[in-house]
């Protein structure tokens, strides 16, 4: 459900709302030029000052919002403008793309696995500047272990490239990370199917009603995104790069294609429900034909006992030496033709050929 | 239900519709330069006219539209086009915002919470001039005290601005009050979903029902505030100096972030239907196999009883020593091999195992 | 349904369809300035010709499309284009603007209430030019009465403004008359929805599927009225003054928010058909319920009876003192167990505290 | 089912794939100006060069698309470009207009009504050139006649313009056939709507099914050729005159109204499929009443028949002298209690008043 | 479902995810001019660099992409930047047009349809320059052979034309490869509608729900075709040709109609559901008719029965001489009347003339 941190109604604006639970923040720098790299952890902003270098990217990563005067220790060092710290404060914010005059602010939102099953996301807001790059992050822990790893190789382009560059890569990961969530909630849609064909059973409609819900909340993080990198793209930006743009290109066909992908998997499921309800028919009118079979097989049957069961004192067959036995005889040729009735309608014996799928792989 | 005061058909334009029972107009005037304030409480409009001055922000404040003397006064003296003015009185009106040669008219629709589950609309019209905030409401108590509040404070930016960002700090509380009113919501629709798992009931379905109307209400009011909003930072007006056309981008912001709550929130209560609908079904399907139990099992056996309680003189079985016993042992067999076809069959001691749901907090 | 008098295929541009059965014409002509009014019940078109002026603004009303020889003579007389003259008479067309050398044509639909219930629609067509306004119905009787009215007083604003205002007026007439029939058709809603839930009969289903027609019907001649009004608007027009413009913007935001108030109706009938469904559903649990309750206490015992109710001759219980008495004791603890069994699965005794409804006004 | 006639994948674009079981071309020419006409039947493409004349207007209408030689020389006689030839041959296409240096290709679809219940599609492609409309229609049969009614006529409009004219003709003529189709439909539909609820079966569903499919039919044939339409009015195009496309703009709104039509119909189809599931509904409900009424009354009742035909010996009921009149009592009671209950419910003599219909004539 | 190489989050631009089990690349290239044609397969990259030549058109075919090195010399080779290299192996990638300095990439997917049943999607890259066009297919085996064979002749229109006219051929293979499977997947929901009417089977429900994730998959790989094919018409590109671009227009047409097949062919599904879900309610309404009419009949005889077999000492009717055969008639009398009574209701003898199905060809 929709919980943001926002602050009383009337609120100036810039009013910070802070998460008296959260992490105190952590501050790690990355800076950098083709030649050098140093990495510090910084606990005061004071100390973050004399870091900052005009020839060298900076990289500053914040984790953790729990701590307003460091936040706006940050912002006056960055000249932030105190509605984009807002922005940054009181999550979740929608992501978008806002341009000031020292930086471009960037907000997206991070989503991560846990445990196979549980989708975590968090809002990840970049401050991209001529030469820093300024992130913020709700929680500690993210997925730009590999992008540290690729600065601290002394090869590659990032290490040759600008500040827009390095934006570029965080993007590029925060849009890559959908990817094996995408897979996994496919893969789970396809186990629904196997089991919703197998055992129709109501945890199943709620497990259906628990990915769309996943699949409503992904939409929400990535389809602004998609907005968000085309104005990246499309707009003049000072501090972006035409050989960046292009690249910005390839994350904007990620965030279409896993749009389309989202919009598929909602489709499918909404058509796994149609197949579940059908099932849950189909075992319904089981029941029903069992219940009607057996019903309509013997109440005939008992009638007839019941009538040799009265105690009529003028009732001849009742002192005739075959009542008995013909009566019998006469009970197993209704109950066969009441079964040979059944059995022309395929209530009984014919029973549906279920479960004949072939293998489908097309969806790709 | 849409109930809105109308004039008759083919009436001239401009005409008013007063509400006969409505709440004769109160009006609040608030003055302030960022070294002054002054607050009145007026109840003559020829007051006014005396209170009005070129190099201070005045802000006047007018709760009721009860009295047509008033609000014409009102008008003349604010020069309001005729047909603005039945905008303001002739409720409700679609949001949206108009531009004339002396003010901006911006008309919205502030939402409050009543008893923690009542919603409770009323137009607010603002008139935005060059030293003017001028505000009618529908009825007596506003969302609008924490802004007094910050008028009344001698520091802040309010005070030392005009009369567009009094403007955009009236609009944003108003944007803001619809965050509590999400999130009462949001606690609405998963206590349901608790609900619907729990002990499914026709009720709930109303409650869905009246959720969806809620949500299609808002909806109806926030939709049209966004493009009024957007008309405000995009076009030219001379009202809105480039500052507060800044601020009011954070107002847009919400308003879509709103709106993107408003849909999703609107699929899943699509969504919870269906898994009421197949609740139900399911405990229908329980119903059944109890019925299909029960009597598949004894009607064979009271067929049985019925023969033996034949009156036929011929029945040889009825005379021999062990028939009694060795029909009451093919009576408890057959039971048996019902009990063990419906319990292959699934429908006895294999309950299906409901409500297996993990925690899901991905929504967010 | 859909019925179009249109004339045969093929048919040259210009062929006018007469309804053979529709009223011969009556020709009402109002004359008037400022200072002067006159009028005038016309039989003849050539009667017309010596009426019309240059300093006065006449409005020309004809109600009734029975004749073609009147049609074709006004047709002259206005110098109406072959094409346009078909889009009077063929009715009905979908509501537009269409400009000419002499005069603007606008066609809209005009909607009234009968007895409550019904809803009548009539075809409306409008010939503006610089001195005049020539409006074409299909029957007599229409809104314009109020109209006539305010032309007869001589203070209005209409009286002194051109034959642009009158148009306004008449447009304006129309569009307001839609929302009586909005209010209607909203109450219906309301007293449906109330009696779903008092006793939901199929009865109820046809009335929902009829007012969803009824909305379907509105949309279609409102929705293109939005559209040719933003033409109105919008487009360089030499019979439209900017101030009438103004006024047309008025008009303009009534169409969007019946528009509005169209959707919400649907998405509400809609609703109601679920809960409807719902209802419909919940009944039939209920039924099942009861016969299960009664199949499944009465079917052991019965059975249980039936065994003593056999003729064998070893029958020992049959003998004992206590066998019967013991036996229905047997019985009554029985049923017992089994009303306990359905009580705790909530079938008995628990009944579903149903209708349980706030007053939820937030749907303005 | 979509079938198209397609060239093997991969062939040389101008593939033209015969249909061999097509009807052999025929070609008739009209040839006319405000005084003269000709009509030809032209066996070879080389008499037809004869006939083309620069004064005069030629309509070579070409029924059948069996031969590949007569298409090609006519091909080549008209310099028709190879790609728009393979659209004249490999129907079906999709409608759309496109423009080519000698001559405009239309390309549209023709719907015919056969029996009153079939509709038969036909594509008709017709290249309009300065002198001369070229039509190519699938079989014989069209529903031009009347168009060719008008040549004939010395008098009219049509005979004194441009082929242009004849071009819209001919449109005109196919899009207005298309009414007697809507009218059609709509009357199946009124009169399932009628059987729905007087007599629900599952054929109304598949018929329903049937004219939903038709709908989308028309739809995909109606709804590009607007936008055809729309194309010739707006581009420059040498072949059409400013007279014809204000002409055109008439043929356009008809199709606009068409779709909007088909817009209509297909929700009222989507209504009367949930108006038949609510009465097969309504139907299984009172099936189930009558069972559960007879069940409930009688099962109690034999029970007690089933107490009283023990055999026990000690019964002292048996043997009191009003033992069964006291149980014929108790049983009448029993009875008496559960039909009181029946009712009491509704299920008994409180038969739902259905077909409460009114007449309602408002979705003209 | 969707499964993509991709590779590890935070990866550099340009990474490879080799398909470790993918085949190796065979390379073939076709060389020719309109006198001479070459035929070569390659096995290394540095072979290629000789073949390419200014005045011929060459077309290198790489089939499969197991081959990190080799694909890597090809990038070289022909200047791909890394960015396209990813595209082309890290599959599958949104069709998409892309343009570079010394190519234009355009990336498609082709389907091909194996055993009748199984649609087989692949992913092919085309790099069009001046005087090559480059293809990268996942496996072996295309729709290209014709391609092939016209390249082969010496006569065509392809010898004679640049290397666009190449790409469009290949391209136009691509999209019409869609036509028999749009052709396939049409017979599939005929043959499914009949087996509906004539046995609803839960199978066929999973089959529709299969078709429509075919129609999904198709439409996700169509949709975007449709866009790129735009692109390639509207932009400015060094290598397209006007006269390629007006045969890409046709490309753009067929697109479009398959497009609207797939549309029409997604709402017959849904519609094909709607039937089933009846057919299945109208299935166990006659199981329930079934039942109710038995039960309903023989219970209350079975009543009657049960009566006259109590061992009450005073009952009178058992000692009458007609009793017997007054009760018997008493039965026959009661079940008639029940029979009666159903045949009135319609659920005995007037069955529902089923499946009264016409012909229906208008879904061209």
């Amino acid at each position: 459900m929709f919980r943001k941190r926002h602050p009383p109604v009337g609120s100036r604006p810039g009013t910070l709302v802070i998460n008296a639970h959260g992490r105190r923040p952590t501050i790690r720098v990355m800076k950098y030029d083709p030649e050098h790299l140093e990495e510090h952890k910084v606990s005061k902003v004071g100390e973050l000052r004399n870091l900052l270098e005009e020839n060298r990217i900076c990289w500053i990563d914040v984790q953790g919002l729990g701590d307003e005067k460091v936040l706006r220790d940050l912002g006056e060092l960055f000249s932030i403008h105190p509605l984009a710290l807002e922005d940054v404060v009181n999550v979740p914010q929608r992501p978008k793309v806002e341009q000031f005059e020292k930086h471009t602010l960037y907000i997206t939102r991070m989503a991560r696995l846990h445990n196979e099953a549980q989708i975590d996301m968090e809002q990840v807001s970049l401050f991209v500047g001529s030469n820093y790059v300024l992130t913020f992050q709700e929680r500690h822990g993210d997925v730009f272990d590999p992008i540290r790893g690729r600065i601290r190789q002394s090869g590659p382009v990032l290490r040759k490239s600008g500040a827009d560059y390095l934006a570029y890569a965080l993007l590029d990961a925060v849009i890559d990370a959908y990817y094996p969530i995408m897979e996994s909630l496919g893969e789970h849609l396809e186990s629904l199917e196997v089991e919703i064909i197998a055992r129709p059973r109501a945890a199943i409609l709620q497990q259906i009603h628990r990915v769309k819900r996943e699949l409503l909340a992904i939409r929400r993080s990535i389809w602004p995104q998609r907005e968000a990198i085309n104005t990246l793209i499309r707009d003049e930006n000072p501090f972006f790069s035409d050989m960046v743009r292009l690249y910005l290109r390839d994350c904007y066909d990620h965030c279409v294609q896993i749009v389309d992908v989202i919009e598929t998997y909602r489709e499918l499921a909404g058509g796994l429900m149609d197949v579940y309800l059908s099932s849950v028919g189909n075992r319904q009118n089981e029941v029903m034909k069992v219940l009607t079979i057996m019903a309509s097989i013997f109440i005939p049957l008992t009638f007839m006992a019941g009538i040799y069961g009265m105690n009529f004192e003028n009732m001849p067959e009742l002192h005739t030496r075959w009542g008995y036995p013909i009566l019998l005889a006469v009970m197993v040729v209704t109950a066969v033709v009441m079964i040979v009735f059944f059995r022309r309608k395929g209530w009984i014996g014919l029973r549906p050929q279920e479960h004949e799928r072939g293998t489908d792989e097309a969806a790709g």
